[in-house]
């Protein structure tokens, strides 16, 4: 079993030393009551929305900044891995500031130090106008718990992404987000739970979620955390800490058996997704277009 | 809007014509109600599971079969469409009869009579013993309600097809069902339903599903009939008479747009989908075998 701690955060904007610091806190706070694999909030120290590029600037990381040390100093020579988001400074410092991207990023720390950082590659909305998106695809690192993939909030929703990385051999998604507050009925969970406990299910792989907490210049943020384990149900939600800490068995994620005649990822058809794709509209169609005849499949 | 009805039914084993009397009974009252799209049963004439092949052979249905007439005639002339599932004999009436194969396929029909006929291509379990798999991808349907995919069952458990019907420009998809009942937790609804509404919202596209209720040979059947919205939630639950009806304004499914920053389909990066699945891991991997080195992707 691995013990998974879900530490959710109220991120101040504006104040990514502040932010740091807590964040760092929570995690050696969760590292210290047993945990192995604790996930942080995306933006964990600059916030979201930014006032403007300035404040971004202000607030980014570059890999090399102290910072990450100390988170790495958190899981150093343990078998633990720390999976925390932030805003990273890209480029050179020879660039002119104006010239250097921004990247929604999320470190991935094990007991060797720092094993990578993730760009977010789906970016949300107005973090268009601050952020660059990734070019890499994510990454689903080997550790000592089993392979843990890394996502960024939105990157979720995508059902060709988190199906990519199940088949890339993820055992858990550690998964850093803030989500706004949607619209959704009283007696339903939020839009994105139901999607990672769909992608968990399907994949039979077990998705660790990070949300923000509190509300930041008018946006109110979910506090969405909650550990799904890999039979796609709620192991975890946080309590009144803004914890989530849940014991999953991620060896079940190696067997897509469910029954002696009927597997996850061989009873796939991928032959025939490549050939409903090659029917796709045209991107650019608008909403009133008619279907094309290539559209209509009879088979009499 | 369009008022769909989905009409759960107990179906009898080794009883098709009266199966198929009761479906047609059950189609044509919901259209006698104002149903413009209805949905029944996977097999809503054979059921499922056989007790051999000569029960399949003795239950399947030739696509000229009388009662694809009848069901025909349901809607014939109207502004509606039925979708049905039955077990559907292949091959020709010049072969012998162990050479033929059953699909387990689903027919639609609208005001011009039969459009045509999707063959399951997801077989779930013990249905390969029986049934040979589709060769062809589920199909959309232009239609005078909007354009209407056809899938079965366990099909929209696979995220891939989903989204490709998506692409391919359903409004909504009609799914016969027949779900075997499966552990979950009591205040979760079953598995499926959460695959369906996370299919749903990632996809804006509203999906009416239509299940089998009672037991067949000691297994039990969630009855787990739901129409879905494009928005993803709960739209109808079957009432006591067995049916889930529900006004769903398909046209919603038409904008994928999220806000003026953020669209469902614009933002997907499926060159970063092949990349991640040139990972994937060798097929006949076992489940203790290593990761390789092309599984971490570190950008640091």
């Amino acid at each position: 079993m691995t013990r998974i701690a879900c530490c959710q955060l109220t991120v101040q904007p504006a104040d990514p030393a502040g932010n740091g610091a807590r964040a760092t806190a929570a995690a050696s706070a969760a590292v210290a009551a047993g945990a192995q694999l604790v996930v942080l909030p995306e933006t964990a120290t600059s916030g979201l929305p930014f006032a403007d590029r300035a404040e971004a600037l202000a607030s980014a990381l570059r890999p090399d900044d102290p910072l990450l040390d100390r988170w790495a100093e958190v899981v150093r020579g343990r078998d633990a891995v720390l999976v925390v988001g932030f805003a990273e400074l890209g480029g050179s410092d020879a660039d002119p500031a104006g010239d250097r991207p921004i990247f929604n990023s999320a470190a991935l720390f094990d007991g060797s130090g720092l094993r990578g950082i993730y760009r977010k590659t789906h970016l949300w909305d107005q973090e268009k106008l601050f952020f660059a998106p990734g070019s890499q695809p994510p990454p689903v690192f080997d550790t000592a718990l089993g392979r843990i993939g890394v996502a960024i909030c939105y990157d979720i929703e995508f059902p060709e992404l988190t199906r990519s990385m199940a088949l890339a051999g993820a055992d858990v998604l550690a998964v850093p987000t803030a989500w706004p507050v949607v619209p959704h009925p009283a007696d339903e969970p939020t839009p994105e739970v139901v999607i990672a406990k769909a992608a968990a299910r399907v994949n039979r792989m077990a998705i660790a979620t990070c949300d923000r907490t509190g509300s930041t210049r008018g946006q109110d943020w979910t506090g969405g955390t909650v550990v799904i384990g890999p039979d796609g149900w709620v192991a975890a939600l946080p309590g009144e800490d803004d914890v989530a800490v849940a014991e999953v068995d991620l060896t079940l994620a190696r067997d897509k058996t469910l029954t002696p005649l009927a597997h996850l990822f061989d009873d796939r058809r991928p032959e025939l997704y490549a050939e409903v794709a090659a029917l796709t509209r045209r991107e650019a169609s608008g909403p009133d277009e008619p279907a094309g005849p290539g559209v209509v499949q009879p088979s009499v």
